[in-house]
């Protein structure tokens, strides 16, 4: 529904020669006015009992987990970040207050050197909704969109994927600083940050780059949550299950040239691992790797909902 | 409350270089990064049973005042409209759905050449909620605060004022093409649209001037919905008081030096009419002109929320 929703709307918006990146990517990219430099403005809303549930996670991990998602979206634009802006309607009962939710959200906010540029606040008598729209800057027009990936690019992902519902949902890293020194470093034709689950989020890259990818899944990073999750009595996923489908890791899956990735892999120059999971192809689709030819992989995730 | 919190956050923000104007106008104004044009962006949130009711208000018209309530904090602000970004927490059972917000966005975007450039759609259990952010742009960095004011300065306002429940509150048009314009002929010193009530807001504006205003409440442009909504069984409040207090005009009220108010009363140069309603004044505080020595006054108002 959601993409179709894109879809449509794609067809209903005039052009802008201000916006050079609109609806479908991470992050919009607007010409910054005289400059080289463009901007990059990101855009998530998070609600109750779909995000997160008040109650059961305290208001400073939730505007914590606000912010991070958003700040995920610019580290797939490799954008710097400049100035947030933070809505939110809150409960009438009083069950979380905006205090408690900026004491999430202010620490993370200054380690990025986010500036906290404005928003609204709402009271009302629906449950907790926070949306933030976030600024950042690519030096040179150089922001990392999901349509760059070519047929022969290796499929490079940072940290581990699985389980993010024991507690990496809230307590992950948002990859800005990753996603700056390799692209500073080495030649990235794409990005884009796992939201929905690895296969999803993969399938949706090679998508807009108009190719296919083929996922090697005994290379695909498993968390320790996701060994643990698949332990849990009842649960019926193996940790690998988990890894490829379950969403909220929050890490970064690019696209890199053959020689660069090598170079990576090898060299690993990060605090996070890195790891080539798979390569894009020129045949459309999401691709499980064998022994023998590609066997068809089904693009499994999480929909939380959907950015334009 | 709401100003405690806007207060408390002021402490808590990191200062930015970057950020011109940032939590407690109308809009933040960014330095547009290597250009002499300033950056204004603004953000609103809208609640079901706060700013409209899914069910009474058809969703067109939703989707309308969501766009227009942002647009007329740019014109506040006397920007330019830029950039655009939509998030959306859509109820589950349907009685709302994207694409009919849109059918009221998309029109007024088009009008004001405003470029929809991205946003978030969700579905969860709650009611709908539409948060809106817009990037505008002043040439010359000539945005207007609601901290210009000066003594001495008249108070100017547009249009009319009260009753804006019976269909204004949806149908109202965002003045930007007169704030632009005045901008451009006349020297205005403070602007701010006029969404909790006219004397609250009016007050706001002094407030943050560190002046006074002193209103003529016979001179306040009483509109006809204000009248009907006077007369209506059980109404105890006069036409006069509801153009005072009722909120959701979204009007201009404007601080300019008398010389130029002058002049533009006189021309009365927009489609839409202009009238001077006050002065402001050293002695801080909102204050009623009479025949003697002006008298205290009460800010009332409607408070939705409140921006940061």
């Amino acid at each position: 529904m959601e993409s179709e929703f894109v879809r449509w709307l794609r067809t209903r918006l005039p052009s802008s020669p201000l916006l050079r990146v609109g609806p479908g990517d991470d992050a919009a990219v607007l010409q910054a006015s005289d400059a080289a430099d463009e901007q990059v403005v990101t855009c998530d809303l998070l609600c109750d009992g779909v995000h997160f549930r008040v109650g059961t996670d305290n208001a400073r991990r939730i505007g914590r987990k606000a912010l991070a998602v958003n700040l995920s979206d610019l580290s797939a634009m490799a954008a710097t970040p400049v100035a947030g802006f933070f809505a939110v309607a809150l409960p009438r009962d009083r069950s979380v207050c905006a205090e408690e939710l900026y004491e999430g959200i202010l620490p993370l906010a200054e380690e990025f050197s986010l500036a906290i540029a404005g928003g609204d606040t709402n009271v009302w008598d629906g449950p907790l909704v926070i949306s933030i729209t976030l600024i950042g800057r690519c030096a040179g027009g150089a922001s990392l969109l999901r349509s760059g990936a070519r047929p022969g690019d290796h499929l490079l992902v940072t940290g581990q994927f699985g389980g993010s519902l024991l507690g990496h949902q809230f307590d992950f890293q948002p990859r800005i600083r990753e996603a700056l020194w390799l692209c500073e470093h080495y030649s990235l034709h794409a990005g884009i940050d796992c939201s929905d689950g690895l296969l999803l989020d993969a399938s949706r890259m090679a998508e807009e780059s108009g190719c296919g990818v083929v996922i090697d899944l005994q290379s695909v990073p498993i968390a320790e949550a996701a060994v643990m999750m698949a332990k849990r009595q009842g649960d019926t996923n193996s940790a690998l299950e988990h890894a490829l489908a379950d969403g909220e890791d929050f890490e970064l899956l690019l696209a890199v040239p053959q020689k660069d990735a090598q170079k990576i892999i090898q060299s690993q120059p990060l605090d996070v691992s890195l790891r080539c999971i798979g390569t894009f192809i020129e045949q459309p689709g999401l691709w499980q790797a064998t022994d023998a030819a590609p066997i068809p992989l089904e693009p499994r995730g999480f929909l939380h909902g959907g950015s334009l």
